[in-house]
């Protein structure tokens, strides 16, 4: 991959190969055209501390202003080291919810964490929150305890304003890769796939998985918290009230230009980063990248997988490209010799490949 | 686990060992109260051809039924094995969008695939529907195939007609497991949990997150395409148009209740089901499931994943449990020795667990 002028091996760690050949296959035509360009828009996270309250709002309000400050020094001994490295608590809120929930209230809380993902880091500040918020409520003028009652203190996997955008460019005359469509045919077509997902509901979301199968990959190889992500991502995919595409598409002055803005909340330090194997071997792959650089690495799999598979299901269709690499797969699951997988490949270069036609094939083969 | 009157050890794949630790706890707990309730709801799955169409839509319409028994037809050897086994296409309709994109039109069509996840099936289906319904426009009547271009031809991994629930209920006076909290209050704190996951978008990602944490572990450890469980349920999330809590919770006539609905495209024939060793011993675990059964014992994960979530959020606070798990990465990350680990493992049961405490701790304890 070349991504904003340098070049990256990218490990990806997912059981389906072809989201890997096609990821290739995408950074390869890419490569020849200027490469992908990335950068980080945001990175601040947040974090929640939901409460109930029975009293005045104006004497919570009150209490607030006063206790903030006890808030963060509170938590001296837990920001320390995140403080030294440039992260912290950005800011903390008075949220009243109580239009949505009866005597719903929420302490909303803004951080930066640096090359961390920051989870740990965030609740247990959002803990401590907690704890320095009901403690010392009694000692405040008229405010009783009692009317005050902590639900939950944890951070939120929406993360709209840890935000990260990839694109790629060129002319539209560069598109003319295949002999079969023409680069304005291929545009079209590209744009109309663009256009479906971000009408219908149905394609968006196997549109979006797609753009996950190449994120999650990554995110995996490198020993962050994929749920977390693919829960942001989703729901970013619906901030306007319509789940829909994340990826869009233009042409404009004979220029393609392909693009997404997406959250993803990650780390290059702490959580598994520096236990597992495999995950310091990828990131070191990865020339040790920081967090906001991991961000862009991730994004742009994301965005090569997606124009992969929308090439590919606008010209020949996704099954020719998948059913290549499943037959690989069906054929080392009967551990077929060199010489009979030689033989069946090029059978199925004329055939349509379903799992029953490879067995009888192979059956056909050895008798 | 025991659900449904039966009992199962789950094979979880995850990094996260705090994620094991809170399923095997709440598998524990409802152990003996009456075990978890499963059922799944339905099981058909969706694909579309999307194509555009400049003509009149009623020869559209008539070309459409004409074409139908032949769309059918003409998969024949694709659907053939499929349809031995219970399973093939359940029925194919043609769907006008041009409201929502000029020109767009969908063959909608849904699948019944028994034990396969189905999506090489599906799509193989399709792309023949997309060739039978173009290479035969032009014979039939004033139809002319020039006013037709097929975009693309895939499943969709919204799936909310494949569909399962899980459940558990217990008399509220029987969640009287902690001493620190009364049964009644305890379930009024998990009610409470819910209702805020339920009208806060920032805490229904989180929340849903969860969920997927438990169902995620088993979906992998089974060899199953997780992108694609993911995609369905979080958009399922959103399906009034809000993205929302997917766990649900009541206390009536002195009885709490527990449950979810969510849509789970699996399978256990097919892709990696055969091929990865330990997807292999997974599926033996469980004693060779069918596609319906590792549904509920999916669905069953997550649930249980979110009973463990809410129930320390809302009592002791997440991050007690999570970093004593953590601990441990952290202490072998150190290789600290046993007598070493006794020590701090007892230090930290009265100290806050932080990355740095931990280091702090360690190197104290060495010099």
């Amino acid at each position: 991959f070349f991504i904003n002028g340098k070049h990256y091996t990218i490990p990806m760690a997912i059981e389906e190969s072809s989201v890997v050949a096609a990821a290739s296959k995408a950074a390869k035509f890419w490569l020849d055209r200027g490469g992908f360009k990335a950068e980080v828009i945001s990175t601040t996270k947040i974090g929640q501390v939901h409460f109930m309250y029975e009293g005045h709002v104006e004497l919570l309000k009150s209490y607030f202003d006063f206790i903030k400050p006890k808030l963060i020094s509170d938590t001296k001994s837990i920001t320390k080291n995140m403080e030294k490295r440039g992260g912290g608590i950005l800011d903390i809120e008075l949220i009243d919810k109580t239009s949505s929930l009866n005597n719903y209230y929420q302490l909303h809380a803004s951080f930066e964490t640096q090359d961390a993902m920051g989870a740990n880091f965030i609740n247990s500040c959002l803990e401590q929150f907690a704890k320095t918020f009901k403690d010392n409520a009694n000692g405040f003028e008229n405010f009783n305890s009692d009317d005050l009652e902590i639900v939950m203190s944890i951070l939120s996997n929406y993360v709209p304003n840890c935000l990260v955008r990839a694109e790629v460019s060129c002319k539209v005359s560069e598109l003319n890769e295949s002999e079969n469509i023409s680069p304005e045919d291929f545009a079209n077509k590209f744009l109309q796939a663009i256009q479906i997902a971000e009408v219908e509901p149905y394609r968006a979301v196997t549109h979006n998985k797609g753009i996950m199968n190449g994120i999650d990959a990554v995110v995996l190889a490198t020993g962050n918290d994929f749920r977390a992500v693919e829960a942001g991502v989703h729901a970013y995919a619906t901030k306007n009230g319509r789940y829909t595409s994340l990826t869009h598409a233009s042409v404009e002055d004979g220029v393609f230009k392909f693009w997404m803005e997406i959250p993803l909340a990650l780390g290059t330090v702490g959580g598994l980063t520096n236990l597992h194997p495999l995950v310091k071997l990828s990131l070191e792959l990865l020339g040790k990248p920081s967090a906001k650089e991991l961000m862009q690495i991730v994004a742009v799999a994301g965005l090569a997988q997606n124009f992969a598979a929308l090439r590919s299901l606008t010209t020949t269709g996704i099954q020719q490209g998948h059913m290549k690499m499943h037959l690989m797969n069906i054929l080392n699951q009967y551990n077929a010799n060199k010489q009979e997988k030689k033989v069946l490949v090029e059978h199925f270069k004329t055939n349509v490949v379903t799992h029953n036609a490879v067995v009888d094939a192979i059956e056909k083969l050895r008798q």
